[in-house]
């Protein structure tokens, strides 16, 4: 595995160029409600109407036109409940090649159809991290599909870099960003983009409390897994993986940590005063800075808002 | 009252400038997937991230920046329970002016609320029409305050024609452009912009079935009321007003009309697809497009947004 160091700027604007054609330039928006409230100034990135819903299509995207001829030709193969499997199945459509998604039997209806809706040939298995490796492995013996992780690889990383590329573009005098940290594909490339830059921007992740292994692992030096993570941000369940943790140890200032009541409370301001609809992982960093405002205190920040993928029929708050 | 001829694109062109201070330029959203969907291109104006959540910030603010010094002084007063009252409001907070806002006190709390937050002077009535006038009338003789009503005035007619400038401004190839219509406020303003700069452009007003006083009076060419207008579009449950109705009758090329069913299909959709909240009538004219969907076929469609207020605890497909 190609080690953190050999990640450069270069690297990362070559992505972008690589990606550009096939993701949204997300808008970014601000909000004076916030402003006001919270005494900074913040600029929201806008990944929840990124392709797919989600900031995912931009790593997903990369991965597979980082394909040599030979490779792309045997498909890609990931195992996913979540949006990582509808950006891979778009990522590999518009490659022309197969995308072998393993989904648990009991995934919600919407992320199927998603899958479905971009030609990915989805296998069923039993609702457990151990099914869905099984599977994925069987697939990849038989048709020699290229493995694509949902964060922990070097192309992804590359890729989720981009977003936060593009906010330092439209908003070059940023002091502070805030990204999400589940698996740390988000959270290790936006550190990257921006220290790579401006090291002197602060660089913070903002994690479930009830999902925390991000904080455990930066604050002990060691990979903690997250142990029966129990949060509504969904996306934020995953623990990171040995890349991830060693870029975000390097790059990354600290990750604050927020409680479920916050994380909904936030969801819900951000939907009713910008407008805007984001799932509940995406509203972990504006809770962060909610629960740590001397932090943002008349500062400029940046907040990435990381999707917006949220079943309508069953909103947190009801 | 003056009348249409009366008004020219300067006109429209001098009230943009006059509130561009005050307002936000709405941006301009697009949809991969509904220009699929429809096979059309598509153009969402989306003045539900205008201030106070909708495009009668536009309107208001106008309305009140026009006022002499002297009728200032006195401040203004309308009934409203919806979002023209939070409009008005702040209209009046940025002069510095009294706002006294007659509100029906069975309005919604949160509408109740925005216009607190603007420091308006609320006087609750009952919820009539009748009690409603009185309340206004007697606030009036009693402060000398000017009345600005929702839509039935130049003014306000002014102010809302400028969303529809700034669309042309991003959009200028547009074939046809669709507004929702309930007091004919903002289908007026967005006629008169239309045609004034592009006539070639059609101009189209989208109405609830059940609240269809736009199309009979411009089908019959009498301005007929809404006789118990039964629509979950609450912006659109109102009447079209002798001069909103004279300029539509000039300058809009059909109604289009849709069943409740269809509303909350497009309203859901929207949602869904383009990660917006916009609220139940705002959805009126995506819901004509996929009534009429060969009227837009192969078109560049402009599509005007109106607003974004929604109770969350309440949502209409629940």
């Amino acid at each position: 595995m190609p080690q953190t160091e050999s990640i450069t700027l270069d690297d990362i604007r070559e992505a972008h160029q690589q990606i550009k054609p096939f993701i949204k330039r997300t808008p970014v928006l601000t909000s004076t409600y916030f402003n006001n409230k919270l005494g900074g100034e913040f600029y929201f990135k806008c990944e929840n109407f990124q392709k797919t819903g989600a900031f995912k299509a931009r790593g997903a995207t990369h991965a597979v036109l980082r394909l040599s001829e030979q490779q792309a030709l045997r498909g890609v193969a990931t195992h996913s409940s979540g949006n990582h499997a509808a950006a891979l199945a778009r990522a590999a459509a518009i490659r022309g090649i197969p995308a072998y998604i393993v989904m648990p039997k009991n995934a919600p209806p919407v992320k199927i159809r998603a899958v479905e809706s971009y030609k990915g040939l989805i296998t069923f298995c039993e609702p457990s991290l151990q099914s869905r490796e099984e599977q994925v492995e069987r697939l990849i013996k038989k048709t020699g599909a290229t493995f694509i992780p949902p964060y922990n690889h070097r192309d992804v990383i590359l890729g989720q870099a981009t977003a936060a590329l593009e906010l330092l573009e439209e908003c070059p005098d940023l002091d502070a960003v805030i990204a999400p940290v589940g698996g740390g594909g988000l959270l290790a490339g936006t550190s990257l983009s921006i220290k790579l830059i401006k090291p002197g921007i602060s660089v913070y992740g903002a994690e479930p409390e009830q999902a925390n292994d991000a904080w455990q692992s930066f604050h002990t030096g060691e990979l903690m897994p997250a142990l029966a993570p129990n949060t509504i941000a969904d996306g934020l369940r995953t623990s990171l993986g040995p890349l991830t943790f060693s870029i975000i140890r390097e790059h990354t200032d600290d990750i604050l940590t927020v409680t479920e009541h916050q994380i909904i409370a936030s969801m819900r301001e951000i939907w009713e005063r910008m407008k805007i609809i984001i799932e509940p992982s995406c509203s972990v960093p504006l809770a962060a800075v909610e629960t740590y405002p001397e932090l943002f205190l008349d500062k400029k920040t940046g907040i990435i808002l990381s999707g917006g993928n949220t079943d309508l029929d069953s909103l947190p708050w009801q």
